[in-house]
């Protein structure tokens, strides 16, 4: 499995609509670090552009890796050494080809009706299984940028609960998508 | 559908497997409350016997549901008016008397293997579609305490991803485990 996972801090919109950077949660960081071990990631890329966040999340890899937190408990320290730091997304499919020799599909997440170059579930969970690489990314805020999106090969069908609510935190429904494409069960 | 679903913060683990109250992380409230909501929940039970700690969740309803939050925020309140603050898991059970007419089955989770009473996913997601009330408990901290778990009918099968890493943060496992249960895709 050649999966990779980034969330995405610029370019969302904050609830008026407006294209902003959003801040890091850093228990976002260790729920989808988590996550990314459990579910056997290559690498979960925290993506900001802000130099105060990068260093922030920076500080925060360093606790757990080589710091108090990583004699406190170790499981915490092999999620988070899979974290990632980085700019942009750019450079985030920069790194990814470099450890992979390919470029990824990009997937893009979004939690409301998607049209065009919409990927099922199904389809998305083949195309992993084929080892091909995949970089699949999540928004924070009220979610990623449409231009940005553009960017993206497909976009992921949104998930379907047992209602029309569509509001998950992006640490369960990364948690609900990843289990669902890569989950044994 | 007749689920429920209860976060138990005593009798639970500490790091040290110390029997504890731990306190409440209020974005479990919120997290927990909006899986309730997507998955169509009757009532998500925060059970605390703590005075100081139901006060805390006590505030954090009122506030997206009658205060400043309701108006700022009409999704979080659709999620956040499934909550419901009890001191002990026999007071959940109750409510869910007083509701359902009948006593629900008690189905705990927990992150390491279990021997006996093991429910699988499928069975599990079976008996909720036979419209039973099924009440679905969670711990806090490192988990529910061994003793307490014996009053439960039932201890789901563990979460496997696709590796022995078992250290998912309870947010992203109630996500995953009610995906598996109720989901439809």
């Amino acid at each position: 499995m050649r999966l990779y996972i980034g969330l995405v801090h610029y370019p969302v919109y904050n609830k008026k609509n407006e294209i902003i950077a959003s801040a890091i949660t850093t228990l976002d960081l260790h729920d989808i670090a988590r996550l990314a071990r459990t579910y056997d990631l290559k690498k979960f890329f925290v993506i900001t552009p802000l130099d105060d966040q990068q260093e922030l999340a920076g500080r925060v890899i360093k606790h757990w890796t080589r710091g108090y937190g990583s004699r406190y408990n170790r499981d915490r320290k092999e999620a988070i050494k899979l974290v990632a730091v980085v700019p942009s997304l750019e450079r985030a499919v920069d790194d990814v080809i470099q450890a992979e020799g390919d470029a990824p599909l990009l997937i893009a997440t979004d939690a409301s009706r998607q049209e065009d170059r919409s990927i099922s579930f199904e389809r998305a969970r083949a195309v992993i299984r084929q080892e091909l690489p995949v970089f699949l990314l999540f928004g924070t805020a009220w979610g990623l940028d449409k231009a940005f999106m553009t960017m993206a090969d497909h976009v992921l069908e949104p998930i379907s609960g047992r209602s029309e609510y569509n509001h998950l935190s992006v640490r369960t429904a990364a948690a609900i998508i990843l289990d669902r494409l890569v989950g044994r069960y």
